[in-house]
């Protein structure tokens, strides 16, 4: 039995610093244990109290009768790290700390934070700063939370991994309402020791867990959560993260709420794409979209047919599914003419979607057949059933209905409710059809279905070439080296000659023939025109006095060159850049975009994080709205995308073999020839570290 | 008294076709008449029934003893026309018509719907196709809406206006739940003859509304509109418009649902930001902002402090706040110190916003000083309050702390409520605290609050010149005319001679100087580089032959030529796009971007509905995302943004002086100079109607 797994289902539990009083933070776990109906053992720990009721009360950890499974430390921070160091000594399986104080307050509580996971030792810590987990499947309670006051926990196949013991109580008790139902939830606050990632594994293997909610403030090892990730891909379990960080704002409340670094928001989102996690857009979505998908539902396309009896919601349910990138076909003629033949004229037959069935609606028969024809029409993928102010009066009609096609078909029903009827959404989920008030909720819900689900394939690069890396110092590398390690890596660059003086560089230019490219060379300036640097479109006999102009500005900086770079000068290409970011949180990433504003000022950039896979490379090139420019957009020839794809893996390769001593690395700009030409690196530079 | 008052508030009501059972659709508005307390009198018109359960019921409408105020026309489509002439012969100030089939069924029922205008005479007509309205202010309620099986209709100060019966239900039953109430809610339906505008000016009128909600799948009369949302400004009565027709398959059931034209969903953006104008982002929005307004709130600016008792809550509260645009400044050090002090040591002294005050906020008066501490610190504009899981032991604490807070303040206080706790929202809507369950409305409505007030002045073009237009033929001018109207407008255009021969053209080159652009003339000719009618960098020596090259190839596809335009070559300029746009639906509007990619592919454009303020001009330069380019970026000089405000005013003003006889104005590309050098049109085309 793994220490999680005896963490998560412990036969006997001390609560260290237990209070004798419901009301009290540290006597809510104690009542909250005997009310769900623990079956294990409970010894509370407190040297003021003799017993508590039911219960033998001990002094301290070392009088206990056993090695707990568990202790649960509810004292002040400042009694915290004797209380670990004690249940490590007794031989408990895992801690769990719920005091806060520790790295979220900055350098000295991070200081406390480290203490304490030493005074751990071999056993684990879940927190602090953790409100404690939920497991609903074994009845087993181990928190503080409020929410816990619910009298009745509805069991479901949705896990939560929580940074924050609040929100995993909103979550509980908004599902709760809804009747969704949970397996196991746990609040994993600081991540001292147990994080998002080895929890995500450790449930990934509870076969009563079918889908995983994770409420995400920071990653903290990005590379075991991408391997829990692709885990759960092969596993068909699939995730949805709801991330904040999103602004600033928010960044800076994490870090002060469970000292998370936030890193890069778009980041996350470019980790989300590559794992196939679906990302949860609003906190709603992260009990919605969960809770559709353990329903079983996945739709194999984005086409949908939406059923009401109502116009108004109906139009207002379809401009949001628009909106989320869902399809709205009207139905085929086959279909139009069997809902016209059950439904007669008017409205319902009209080549709609919305289908409206306004009064015919009110027939159960009718609904139901309704309801078939456009589960069975091959047009669409999945439905929706809009239910109008007529519910009021007719709670259970659309619900039994559609009840009574769900087993016919194995497309996604969903329902939408307009009116305020929170008896028809109970209705519709205790059919097993997932009911949503807000038509924006309802769309992104079918959209997040409609997504393939995660490939199984893990996301390697395509092939190796660090073991043959050449030795390479320190520092800026300057552009001729730079981009012969683009070249060793497969990334053309444009044909240049590197030159030491002014005669060997009109030498190079002759040979090259054709309009130059004269630059000087120096790994010390990194703007290069900024000095009149680069000089494009000379002749060979313009070439001496241009030397001479580069040295002398070089010169009057203070600044030696090493040389000059004589290069052909390109036509025909469309300007890009590759380049490397890097993420103090998630580590190094790969961006590429359009050279000039698009990039820089409308952020029309895409970004995948190191390794990457072919998909994940072509998706890049699709993702950029400037994509067109590459395609033939407006008459301008076609340009080679099967060659940037194939720079972006070996640029992303070259990272990758580099590795930590990779400080910087860009090709700006890269140009992308004529369809069948190539790429070639104009420019671009490396910085090493030792 | 106008007609629209006697509708909204009759003292006498004929119901045509009206059933005794209270069950069926036909039943309902007499059963909600009575049940809601229509003190006026009601008269059932049915020829099948002798009588209704205290009412007289008439045979027909000229039985009616008197000529009633209004008459509900509940009758099938084919029996209507016939009740409404009746109607309007004998005298009814107003009909309401429910039956659909009508003109979003497409040709045939947009004429029976002329021909029920017709017979309507000077009666005043609302819908077909509309639910009717509910009066809450004086309890009369004409409406067929399931909805009002509602027991208690609470009153409020918000006036709804819906082209859907179906949403106004839906609003009316999702608010009552909220104890949000309500003055007006009128369903327009089709609008055959009233319609948004004319029900919002009478709206504005009602002494009881202080705020507008508005349902929107299209408008037929902007002017109108445009008008009635002036006036709303300077009467200081915010209008809140959610708005359909966002995505395609939203526009297509807008048009199926009341045959609204949806028009350009961007322009509609454009519209309502030129009429400070709030726009909903989401269906529940169109509530929540709508009940703060109401309350009395307005945010002097977007800093608001958040107080929390769960950091968890908090910073998802933060993180959307960020993201909708509000800034969540640290406390000020002096605010600091009282928190401190108030608050103790801990996490409530941070110097971080949201302010945790995770357990002194147990105790009221703590919680009551920190809020007022807050709210009387200057760095903020507005407060949130957090209610996380506590709030459910002590429900009303932080609802009583705020109410406590808020007659010593003029800043909104919002409360978002974290855990599923209805009664807790109850609590602080009953104290006046709007309260929200989705984080993300929450800050949506705060940002609505603090977006500036709709200003007073309207719209109104800066000077008119259409009095002096010369008389112009109809079809496209050549680009030489299109440049002489730019000008005429006080659009400089770059200096340039109409040649009609070789000879001319070369004449002209030399009395220019300097590098000259040479392109065919011809007002056949729409693309003329395509024809290579346009030479950049020519000396005069090569004007002939380039002249001759382009009869040349004008020759070959059949065209003559009008003669050449020899132009001085612009050099500094940041080329610009300055056109026209019309919209079937909402008129002309003016669009600026920049040149190249960033308009076509990436979007970045802006644009607004004729007539335009300077102000509108000043802001859609602003909207830009590549504005920087203009303000010196990267190094590049300053170029002339107040030239090219003053060119996007005088290109208005162009357009309303030629008015419908415009069919297409484009300024491609305007050249911005540096500071100071203004703008110069480089190319452009007008096209007229007779």
């Amino acid at each position: 039995m793994s220490a999680i797994a005896r963490l998560l289902n412990p036969r006997s539990i001390a609560v260290i610093g237990a209070s004798g009083d419901p009301q009290k933070l540290t006597g809510r776990p104690l009542a909250y244990l005997q009310k769900h109906g623990f079956r294990g053992a409970i010894y509370p720990v407190n040297p003021r109290l003799p017993a508590i009721p039911g219960l033998i009360c001990y002094p301290d950890v070392a009088a206990l009768p056993v090695a707990p499974d568990l202790g649960l430390v509810l004292l002040g921070e400042e009694r915290v790290e004797a209380a670990v160091r004690a249940l490590a000594a007794k031989g408990a399986g895992a801690a769990i700390v719920l005091a806060s104080g520790y790295a979220e307050t900055g350098e000295e509580g991070a200081k406390r934070q480290a203490a304490l996971k030493e005074a751990a030792g071999p056993m684990r810590l879940l927190g602090p700063n953790a409100i404690g987990f939920v497991n609903v499947t074994d009845r087993v309670i181990v928190s503080a939370s409020g929410a816990l006051e619910l009298g009745d926990l509805p069991a479901g196949r949705i896990s939560v991994v929580s940074q924050s013991g609040g929100i995993l109580g909103a979550l509980l008790s908004r599902a709760a309402d809804r009747g969704i139902g949970f397996a196991k939830l746990v609040s994993t606050g600081n991540e001292a020791d147990l994080d998002t990632a080895e929890i995500l594994e450790a449930l990934l293997d509870d076969p009563s867990t079918a889908v995983l909610a994770v409420y995400m403030e920071g990653l903290r090892r990005p590379a075991a959560f991408r391997h829990a990730a692709e885990r759960a891909a092969r596993l068909g379990k699939p995730i949805v993260v709801f991330k904040v960080g999103r602004s600033e704002a928010g960044a800076r409340s994490a870090t002060s709420h469970t000292g998370a670094l936030a890193g890069t928001d778009r980041l996350y989102d470019a980790l989300f794409e590559q794992l196939g996690i679906i990302r949860a857009e609003t906190f709603d979505a992260l009990i919605d979209i969960p809770a559709a998908l353990a329903a079983g539902y996945r739709a194999k396309g984005s086409r949908v047919a939406v059923l009401t009896s109502t116009g108004g919601a109906g139009t207002l349910l379809a401009d949001c599914c628009g909106l989320a990138g869902l399809e709205l076909p009207a139905p085929d003629p086959q279909t139009q003419a069997r809902l016209a033949a059950l439904l007669g004229g008017g409205k319902a037959s009209a080549p709609t979607n919305p289908v409206d069935v306004t009064l015919a609606g009110l027939r159960p028969d009718l609904l139901r057949a309704a309801m078939a024809a456009l589960l069975e029409s091959p047009l669409y993928d999945s439905l929706i059933v809009v239910a109008g102010a007529s519910a009021l009066a007719q709670p259970s009609l659309a619900a039994d209905a559609a009840l009574a096609c769900r087993s016919a078909s194995d497309k996604p029903i969903l329902a939408f409710v307009s009116p305020h009827a929170p008896e028809v959404v109970r209705l519709f989920q205790a059919r097993g059809i997932p009911a949503m008030t807000a038509p924006e909720t309802c769309a992104s819900v079918l959209a997040a279905l409609s997504r393939p689900p995660a490939e199984r394939a893990p996301s390697v690069p395509r092939r190796v070439m660090g073991s043959t890396m050449p030795p390479l110092p320190a520092g800026p590398l300057n552009e001729a080296e730079s981009k012969a390690l683009f070249v060793r890596f497969g990334i053309a660059a444009v044909r240049g000659i590197v030159a030491t003086d002014a005669a060997a560089a009109e030498a190079a230019a002759r040979q090259l023939g054709g309009k130059i490219v004269l630059k000087l060379l120096s790994r010390r300036i990194s703007h290069k025109s900024d000095l009149g640097g680069v000089r494009l479109g000379l002749a060979p006999g313009e070439i001496a006095p241009a030397c001479a102009a580069m040295r002398a500005a070089a010169a009057a900086r203070g600044l030696d060159l090493e040389g000059f770079l004589v290069e052909e000068q390109i036509a025909g290409g469309i300007e890009m850049i590759l380049g490397l970011q890097r993420d103090p949180q998630l580590g190094p990433a790969v961006l590429i975009g359009f050279g000039g504003i698009a990039a820089e000022l409308l952020g029309d950039t895409a970004l995948r994080l190191l390794p990457i896979a072919p998909r994940d490379a072509a998706a890049m090139v699709e993702e950029l709205k400037s994509a067109p420019l590459l395609a033939g957009y407006r008459g301008v020839p076609k340009r080679d995308r099967a060659a940037l794809i194939d720079a972006i893996l070996a640029f992303a390769e070259m990272a990758e073999a580099l590795g930590d001593r990779l400080i910087e690395a860009e090709i700006n700009p890269l140009f992308v020839l004529h369809d069948g030409n190539g790429v070639r690196a104009a420019d671009g530079v490396i910085v090493l570290r030792d």
